[in-house]
C-alpha cells in the first residue's frame, strides 16, 4: 500500500520544470534557491512555488530558501524518473521519426521499442536500430513485448481508430500529437501535444499587438 | 483603436480546441451543439464553456444551444485564422524537418519561409522547395523578408543563445522546442511546445496506478 500522499494534477504539471531548473543549478554547483527566484524563472507567483513544494514536503527556510539538491532528489522520486517504460510509436512519418530519434526521452525514462506503420515502403527500415514494423504485427509483439505507451504521430483521419485499436490490444497510455480529441475510455491516460494549438495562440498574442 | 474586448489567455488558450471541434461539426453539417456536449468533449465544466462564449458575445438559447455556423466564425475572427504569418525554422534536425513539412500549419495561416541551421552538410539541402540557408545568413534574410515568429529546434545548449541572437533581430514570436525556459524580454511573445515535461506527466500517472 501507497503512504504517499496524493499531489494534485496542477502541481504534478509544472513539476518537470521545476526539476529542469533544479536540474541547471545543481550543475551549476548551486545549492540554494529562493521561492522568488524560482517564481520569476517559472513565471508564477512565489506562494504558488512554496505552495508546490509544501505539496509534498519540501519547506524553505526563511533567510535560506530552499535546498536544491533536496528538491531534486524529491521532484526525481515523485516523476518516477527511475522508472523505465517502454513506448512504441505509430505513424513513422517525419514527426514519428523524430521522436524515435529524440534522445532526451531515453534519458527520461522512455525507451522505444517499437515503430508501426501501414505504408509498405517503410516497413523494414531502421530508425536508430529500432525496426518499422507493418501495424498488423501490432498486436503478436505486445504479446511478446510489454508497452507501456503507445505515441501516435498517425494522420488526423486514422487518430481515432488507432487510439481504439491500441487500448483495445492492452496498452494503458496515449501520447497523442494528432489534433483531434481521442475520447478514450476513462481508464486510459492521455496526454495531447496539440502544436498547432500553440502556434494559433502565438499567432492571436502577435495580432492583437 | 481596437473595440474588441480583451480576452484572458486561459480563454485563448481553449480556443483552437473549440474551433477545431466546431470544424468538425460543421463539416458534418450539424448547425447547433449544446454547452453539455461541448464540455464532454472537451473535458470541461458546462459552467466553464458558456462563461467562455459568453467572454465573446456568443450566446446559447434554453432548449437550443449554440448556432456551430456562428460560433465558428466568431472564433476563426477572434484567432485571426486569416491572417498569414511567415516563420522562418532554426534547427534542421529531424523535428525541424518534420516541422517544416507539417501541411496543417499552412493550413492555420504559418507559412514556412526560411529554414536556417549551423551544419554545413545541411545547406543547401532542400525541405518543400525551402532551401536549408546557413544561420549566419539569418540578418541579410530578415531584411528582405518579413518574419512574424521564429520556431527554435536547436539543441538545448544553443536555445538561450539563438533566442537573443533572433529577437536582437526584431522577430518578436518565439515558438520554443528547446527544453529551457528562454527568459526573453518582456515584450517577446513566446510559446513552449517542452515535449518531455508532458511525456514525463505520462509516466508519472502511469506509475501512480
Amino acid at each position: 500500500m501507497k503512504e504517499k500522499k496524493k499531489i494534485s494534477n496542477s502541481v504534478i504539471k509544472r513539476m518537470p520544470r521545476y526539476y529542469r531548473y533544479l536540474s541547471t543549478l545543481k550543475q551549476m554547483g548551486i545549492s540554494r534557491v529562493s521561492s522568488k527566484d524560482l517564481s520569476t524563472r517559472m513565471g508564477i507567483t512565489s506562494s504558488q512555488v512554496r505552495q508546490d513544494f509544501f505539496s509534498f514536503g519540501g519547506n524553505g527556510l526563511q533567510g535560506y530558501g530552499y535546498d536544491v539538491e533536496f528538491l531534486h532528489g524529491e521532484i526525481h522520486k515523485i516523476l518516477g524518473l527511475d522508472n523505465i517504460h517502454p513506448v512504441i510509436i505509430i505513424g513513422a512519418g517525419s514527426l514519428g521519426h523524430a521522436l524515435a530519434k529524440h534522445t532526451d526521452f531515453a534519458k527520461s525514462g522512455f525507451k522505444v521499442v517499437g515503430v508501426f506503420d501501414i505504408k509498405p515502403e517503410l516497413i523494414g527500415e531502421k530508425i536508430n536500430d529500432i525496426e518499422i514494423m507493418h501495424l498488423e504485427s501490432l498486436p503478436e509483439f505486445i504479446q511478446n513485448n510489454p508497452v507501456d505507451i503507445a505515441v501516435l504521430t498517425v494522420p488526423e483521419n486514422y487518430a481515432v481508430e488507432v487510439a481504439k485499436m491500441v487500448t483495445g490490444l492492452g496498452i494503458k497510455a496515449l501520447w497523442n500529437f494528432s489534433p483531434v480529441e481521442l475520447n478514450t475510455p476513462e481508464d486510459i491516460i492521455v496526454e495531447n501535444i496539440h502544436m498547432i494549438d500553440s502556434l494559433i495562440v502565438l499567432g492571436y498574442n502577435l495580432n492583437e499587438r
